[in-house]
């Protein structure tokens, strides 16, 4: 265990650098390199002696925690078993060739170059599935590999709920005034705005001495392992509310890998209980408490040191402005209320797709037919359509579905932070007078410290006090979109 | 082996993170890790398989380039073969624990800190060189892991030749006029110092699509992979001598590393021949080159517009500025007329410790006498005397004499070089014009391109013409100084 998690740790940094430091021609070799190390752990994981020791394991008297350890270290072990190493590497090779391509269909917004390679991938992808077996349909073998026993009879639900709950209360903006909030238009400096986003994380407890923060094109977290856990984040001059949000979003992410226990680093439990899991922690940070009005009465005043233009501004101001809802063609860069429906847009077609409904070749018009649906605006270009995300170019088929499971999550766990820590009144003065440490400890109690030794579900369930057998219970999140926008937008 | 080659390259990087860009608490982890991975590469090293692999290849008719690949596969399994796992372990954990000691003895000028761990490290280092043997004394043991073939019989008279030629130049120097020269006081911009060392590795040749300068403590060339050569320099605002003459330093290591034929990289031949050879090619950059009055000619004008205190200077004034001669205390501040010295009295050290004449408790001593003895001087602290370097505290016994091969290959090479090139007038025509590719190119031939495909000796005689049976000729290097140091101060 200890060996596969320093694998993963050079892992977590061979693909930080990628992405932050390494100069463009490294890019082949660093493919390789990838290639060998994927290999390696795949050797280790397959091994038989680790597969008898895990078996010896299983049958010895152990604590519930040791049991989770090698309960899961088994889960990983049979997930890698039941793959040929063929297919490993061939899923490996093909999605570095399909990220390539498409990049460069995206630039050239043109899916034709990308199609042969997303339909190499879906073929992988489909033989992965029959490889790992799944008990109703081959998309539950894609969720489980993200999301630990998410399965389509789960999360359809979810997702008819939270496209239910948001329909009246996206009705209800689109029909209201003071929709056209922005932060003031300016320059704002990129260096100023980094070290705005860096003075922010320290000030809410994340510490550079475990940490950094640098620029990517994609913000993301990268946990290398004990005391090093790094975050990016990316600057637009014209408009810092991203570069703000993005580092939050991050540092939720960075305050769960930091919390996991140190005794438990070097094991499978030392890692967070799924990606659901892991969403809703930069969910919470980035929604519940940056785009929150009491966070801009604490933090206003210290943001126009750095952010000059905000100079004018009152906290209801940039408040309303982090809030602004609009259906746009773009998931990343959409709002609190209509980024669900993007995430539906990609369920419905991965099920298509993974039930033989949908081809590769069909997909730029059913991702038209679809956004119409749920947002009710349809793209003019493919690459503002299908060729914005890079996750099925790189077999990340499932994946999706955890963003909205984290912010289901994210909302059942503020609610719950919230009353423990004495109401929304009370929660509400901490942030304003710039105090975030109780939150964080609550989740580090609650969430953190509990690492993967419990189920996704059973670990909401128990920091929330909720029932584990209610599955994705979703009235925390449509009742906190419901009262923030009704409040904001006075319906 | 081009998986040993990734293990490496994945060690690179993980060495280049820690030196650069990992916050502090990320050390220990990353110590674990560099554990993890050095036992992976040994296991896959010492695997019987590879060993039989490489058996069967030896007996094939191949081609030479071939023959030198197996040739280099062997020499690597047959020390990794010859080393017990147990000591690999424990020179590792121990040199870990070592280097920590040593950092904290030399920031509390405290011998007794680091003496228990040094005892330890050469203990470890005695049994190391048992285990690999050795023809005539236990110090060629170590010298022939830096650079092959190296033995006592041969440097030794290496040393003596250079010491006595020296001598004189060093007493005509330190009887001379006008040695005070300084590069201008002022404040150097540590930003434009930054700035000006890039735009000057760009004008040299060295791109930053394959590479990248940051700033460490320590400077150094950090070769990850196909395509990706960094280097690190260091900034002292109140002098940019160093932060100049490291970058062109370790822009000569890039070169070599960037010059390795690319069929080659994956094998043991795409590698420098030795780290002796490897610092020719930092030398030669940074004193043939940097140090010469042509390249000041040209390259003035161009640093002015950054390094604002250097307005009124002339090249001459540069010049003399970077050839100050002064006996000093510190080895990487020494000028080039008495670093030889310095890596003498390590050579002498060294030697008797390995010989038994030595212990660790008496090297402070020894150390003060070793200075008397070749510069005239002597530290009044151990932090300015044997605590200076971090080699011993890691286990780099052997390694310091690869600087003086550097140099005298360096020497030997630029001569050659020179003469291919149409003589020295037309060399420092090119200098003065800033056309440092012929140089480049001559090196990427003669030296670069063939990697590690000869022994260091057998590389050097064909690049440069000489008798591969002279050892290392010291004449072109002494020659060199002579002239050099002739002109600058008319003796």
């Amino acid at each position: 265990m200890r060996e596969l998690k320093h694998l993963e740790s050079v892992g977590a940094l061979l693909g930080w650098d990628e992405q932050t430091m390494m100069p463009p021609s490294g890019a082949p070799g660093r493919a390789a390199v990838m290639g060998t190390l994927a290999s390696i752990e795949h050797e280790r994981l397959i091994d038989e002696r680790y597969g008898e020791l895990l078996e010896t394991l299983a049958d010895e008297p152990l604590d519930e925690d040791h049991r989770a350890m090698i309960e899961m270290a088994k889960r990983q072990r049979d997930i890698a078993v039941k793959l040929p190493a063929r297919l490993v590497r061939e899923l490996a090779e093909a999605s570095s060739l399909s990220q390539a391509a498409w990049q460069e269909a995206r630039n050239a917004d043109d899916f034709l170059i990308f199609r042969p390679h997303l339909e190499r991938m879906l073929e992988l992808k489909a033989e992965q599935a029959e490889a790992l077996g799944y008990a109703d349909e081959p998309y539950d073998a894609h969720l489980d590999l993200f999301e630990r026993d998410a399965t389509v009879k789960k999360l359809g639900p979810m997702f008819d709920s939270v496209s239910a709950g948001i329909k009246p209360v996206l009705d209800e903006i689109m029909g209201s005034e003071g929709r056209e909030a922005q932060l003031p238009s300016g320059w704002y400096e990129p260096e100023a705005v980094v070290r705005y986003c860096s003075e922010l994380l320290q000030r809410m407890g994340y510490r550079m001495d475990s940490g950094r923060l640098d620029l990517s094109a994609h913000p993301f977290t990268c946990g290398i392992g004990r005391g090093d856990v790094r975050i990016t984040t990316r600057v637009d001059p014209a408009d810092p509310k991203e570069a703000i949000l993005a580092t939050l979003h991050e540092m939720g992410h960075a305050f769960y890998h930091l919390g996991l226990p140190e005794a438990w680093l070097e094991t499978t439990i030392g890692a967070s209980a799924s990606f659901g899991v892991d969403e809703s922690q930069s969910r919470l940070w980035e929604n519940h408490v940056g785009r929150s009005l009491a966070f801009w009465e604490g933090e206003l005043p210290r943001a126009k040191v750095l952010l000059k233009p905000l100079g004018g501004q009152t906290p209801e101001q940039i408040f309303r402005a982090v809030n602004r809802v609009e259906p746009s063609l773009i998931r990343v860069r959409a709002d609190e209320v209509t980024y669900p429906l993007h995430i539906a847009v990609r369920f419905d077609l991965e099920l298509a797709i993974c039930r033989g409904d949908l081809k590769a070749a069909d997909l730029p018009d059913a991702w038209r037919q679809s956004m119409q649906q749920h947002l009710g605006i349809a793209p003019q270009t493919d690459a503002e359509g299908v060729l914005q995300d890079v996750h099925w170019s790189v077999g990340y088929l499932g994946y999706f579905p955890t963003y909205l499971i984290g912010s289901v999550y994210a909302s059942a766990l503020f609610a719950a932070a919230t009353k423990d820590l004495g109401g929304s009144g009370e929660v509400a003065g901490l942030f304003r007078a710039g105090k975030f440490m109780p939150l964080l400890e609550w989740l580090n109690r609650n969430v953190h410290s509990l690492g993967a030794s419990k189920k996704p579900g059973a670990l909401i369930a128990g920091a929330t006090g909720s029932d584990p057998a209610a599955g994705y219970d979703t009235t925390p999140y449509l009742s906190y979109l419901r009262e923030k926008y009704g409040d904001l937008y006075s319906f």
